[in-house]
């Protein structure tokens, strides 16, 4: 089987979705704490959900353990550790991947509570090498460190992560804005593949559009430092133009994270999304919360002559045709791409406005 | 085990919430065709959906066959009859109903291509009696027909279903626009209860305030007529103020069916609903197309009081309560029912409208 | 010179617009008061804006009186009368419609503050008595009672009116929901007409569609009871569909009344609105509150072939075809009035929502 | 009489408003064409709006007379010469400001269609001169030249001025991106000073948010470069966020000229603007077109303290506390100006976008 990096020189790889969010809404997490207890006490509905992804088109199934920090799992109720939830996860991946052809398992390395700015770095190196040795028991294919804010604690996770001699992916979630770190979103970018990492981009926080301005600022960094290494995006799920200067993102939204709805892609904004940025260059597309599995079979959809193939499952789901035997004439002409990719969705809702008031999050 | 009506003398029963929709977008069923081949393609699906329903608090499951009715299965690809599809429904929905506690099992009829107004019913009645026959042999707890557009069809169809000798609940699909039988909804209201069914109501096509006013109407006109029966009520979980006046419903906006996303209710917006419905007299609340889980349980919390019990597994999703342990402080402040009844969520799409273009359907 | 009933007879008449609120913006009325006290201060003001109704295409001009009654002008800081400024709205009214060509001077009675629901009704017959003295005096066409909102009060008025054996005109401002006499609209229009007006209608608080609605239901009303008036409509120029139900009208918006910016009708509105009064069978339509001089401009230029005639002073503002001498190219191109008619306004405001919140007057 | 540059030394000076799109929609201006020949063929009505905006505030007064070049009077149907109107724009304008106390006439001077980037100056020179001399034959207070693309014409137009031995300010309507003449913001922001205006800033094409934005960078550069000159600011009375990275800004705007109405300010967003442009250290606040008297208005009674006085007619509108008399109950609370700048107007237009399609000019 191909490894990722082999697989990214061919052509576009496609990511999985969101996990805790779309659990939570099928009753599986704890909004607030979004952790993923699930692996061990409902794996039947965490396995369907990566099933979902991978008959959509995923090439990849990242271990479902984000938030598996031990001091996440304090937080709330769970008297599990992470090394349990990182195990069950590993399982259940491999798994459904199994039932697939080709699919990759990625082990999901989470920010540790153990790290802060300017402290002691031991501590935080014991987490990650306890995450790792989890990831390095079960042979995850490749390893991917996300939803970091600090470039710091992301260049000690890589240099753990070496260890493992497995291609390294890491994601930031810190979008236009890098304030959590002080450091420009171009410095991070350089020391991200300086560091050691083959695949770098962003996750979380900033919807489709903020990301890929973003991601063009990353691309320009590394041309201009002669740097060469595969860019990766996994965004939201919702449209959050309102936050794009706003340092913690989505977060700071008045009704997130319980109402959030309206936001919600179409899919006719995933393909032009997943168009976009192929044709910037990205060679990692998915998605994070909010992307849900109708989101991720339009990626693949939309890169099916790039990636020379359909998703796996698609009987029932090519990308639009099937309304042409709907029973409404209306219906019936919107069997192609080209509709969906035009039509300006209403919201239902005239009381309420386009843009929401932020909050500040600390 | 109290039968339906039974437990409806007793305070409100929760409905399950949308399948063909809803599994569409998990990639189990065809847009346009809507037909639930699934339940012998993809059963494992199937019943997760239907479990995550009975997790959040529905009382009643209904057997997924909706459009299994031979004219529309012979429209798509596939060769299963209707018969088997129904079969196959009736065994997983008693095997997840077996999952929980007391939860009723609804033998859902739909309506059939072979009945036309004005024209002879015999073929209409013997597609019904075929229908009926499955429910009868896996012994189902009560009969639901629903998505019904005409009265003569529908009461057609409660004269077949009396045979079974069990509780008949009846929907029609006409909202506050009834031009499909070009009966009034007064006159449908009166008829469907003088036919025979113990439980009457309206689902799909509509939205919560539209069905709430409809619902007003069909109160009046049973109160006027001296008729005693329990009102239903089955709602879009989408947001269509602009299709009040539609006959079609929502089926006519120019962004259905697949870009409806920006109009999916909160939560909050549910738990208004459930209460108004219920102060209104409905006593069985439950949605169709696009109600989600995370709606029926926010129908379930809503009136978790009047039913003296909070859904099964709660665990993980008391209402909004777990935000209060979130590591963000604004988050932690929207730990309560009352935030989310009043926050009012952005589209975050400043090209878009709030109400869309109406087509006709024919 | 034709009266107004001979010039009903051959076509449509256009009103004239907003005056208070109109006069507020240029520094000429106190928001609040709404009372006319600049036709004495500042008649060069006022003057002005009726030149540039008349020259807009106004068949009629209205005496600039509005409010102009005794209790009403003790409310502000005035000194002066309501006979002294009604007499020096007649005289400037008189002014300007002499500088045009067959232009009608229009008496126009306000309701009264000493009138009450169920209350002698001598005090009232008193007021208006001297009301119309000054419009006698002056020997205006045709007089209007308007802003009416009980039929009571509007019966004693129509029967002092004719003791000046002139043409009638009435308007209520009860818009759909007619509580404030606790008569239905239906009954008012019937009474209006039997109480001997010659022409009736509605004016203020609600705008173009509402209004239309309610005059279909005035001219099914009329219909039915066998009675033949003219019908005429002043409404609103804001759009206000989110007062449709209330029964204050747009007074109750919480914008209102000096935030009204972003609801200010478009001209392609008003032609259109114009178009719809026409084939409703409206024969006299002007604008009140908010319709400003390229509104009225829109309303003649709409109607110009059946009245046979461009508004008199046409050589700068022909309906939008100076746009094709534009030293832009797009706006070249906007040179007709299809294009203005269909043409969607943005709000520019994306955290502003399209309906407001509503609070009571009272 | 102090000259324009002690008083901008003193405090806040508070310009004029929207001229030829105002009075287009008052009738006496050809949209599209936008020039002054109603200085000659209706002075009354010019004459009237100066006088408005005077009673509001404004200390300056602009002779009327923008685009009173010979290219552009040739493209409509004018027979007039730029010297006659600007003649006649002079002499009224002086007239008015007569009618006031300390109000300084403005001698405008508007860019020429002789001017062509790269071409040589002799002609643009010549027609430069023949404006000024109508503003020294008058004995304007002082020289603006505004709505300028390119910065070099602006320069040869500077170098002109100067024979007048008046203060001279210049305005460019390049906003944000100063692509008309390839040259920065921030270099253009340089040259103006240095090439020896007075007064530098920007006017029209923007609106109130993107030109605080532009003046703050602006600020920065003449820090930078260490250099003193007051700050000038004249923007649009609409809100037009979709068109902040526009080259050409609002009127690339589909609904523009003819459809701005739901963009337009409310008082409260000019109160706000004017504070904030005060803050930041803007010295000359004014409008240009769509920004209207009582816009102006709301302009001085933002900067009454400051500027040690009110509106000189002030009787009729002193800033929304004449509200407090009104007889609706809700509009008596809303007599203080945080009301009004805490309001969020609603559209009133449910089928309509905050944002609109975007045009090319060209």
């Amino acid at each position: 089987m191909k490894d990722i990096l082999q697989r990214l020189a061919e052509g576009p790889i496609v990511g999985d979705g969101s996990m805790c969010m779309t659990l939570e809404k099928r009753g599986y997490c704890s909004a607030g704490l979004w952790s993923p207890e699930a692996v061990l006490l409902y794996p039947e509905a965490v396995k369907q959900l990566l099933r979902e992804y991978m008959r959509a088109g995923a090439d990849v199934l990242q271990t479902p353990c984000f938030y598996s920090c031990e001091g996440r799992l304090r937080r709330g109720n769970t008297t599990f550790t992470s090394n349990e939830i990182n195990d069950a996860a590993c399982k259940m991946t491999h798994e459904i991947a199994n039932e697939g052809q080709d699919v990759l398992v990625c082990g999901g390395l989470s920010p540790v509570e153990t790290y802060a700015p300017g402290k002691d770095l031991s501590a935080a190196r014991r987490e990650f090498e306890a995450q790792l040795e989890v990831f390095i028991k079960h042979d995850v294919d490749f390893l991917l460190a996300e939803f970091f804010n600090y470039i710091e604690e992301l260049e000690l996770c890589i240099d753990v992560m070496k260890k493992a001699n497995k291609p390294i992916a890491v994601s930031m979630r810190i979008g236009p804005n890098p304030d959590h770190s002080d450091v420009s979103l171009e410095e991070c970018t350089v020391r991200m593949a300086k560091a050691g990492a083959d695949i770098i981009g962003l996750n979380c926080m900033y919807d489709i559009d903020t990301m890929l301005n973003a991601l063009k600022r990353m691309k320009t960094a590394l041309d201009i430092a002669g740097l060469s290494v595969y860019l990766m995006c996994q965004p939201l799920g919702w449209r959050c133009p309102d936050v794009d200067n706003e340092k913690e993102g989505y977060i700071s939204l008045v009704e997130a994270p319980l109402a959030m709805e309206p936001r919600a892609l179409t899919r006719g904004e995933v393909h032009k999304f997943a168009r976009s940025a192929y044709e910037l260059g990205v060679r990692y597309i998915g998605g994070c919360c909010g992307m849900e599995p109708h989101h991720i079979r339009a990626i693949s959809h939309e890169l099916a002559e790039e990636r020379k193939k359909d998703p796996p499952v698609n009987d029932m789901c090519p990308p639009f045709t099937t309304l042409i035997g709907s029973s409404m004439r209306n219906h019936q002409k919107k069997g192609s791409k080209e509709f969906w990719l035009n039509v300006k969705p209403g919201s239902g809702r005239p009381h309420s406005s386009a843009y929401s008031e932020i909050e500040s999050t600390e």
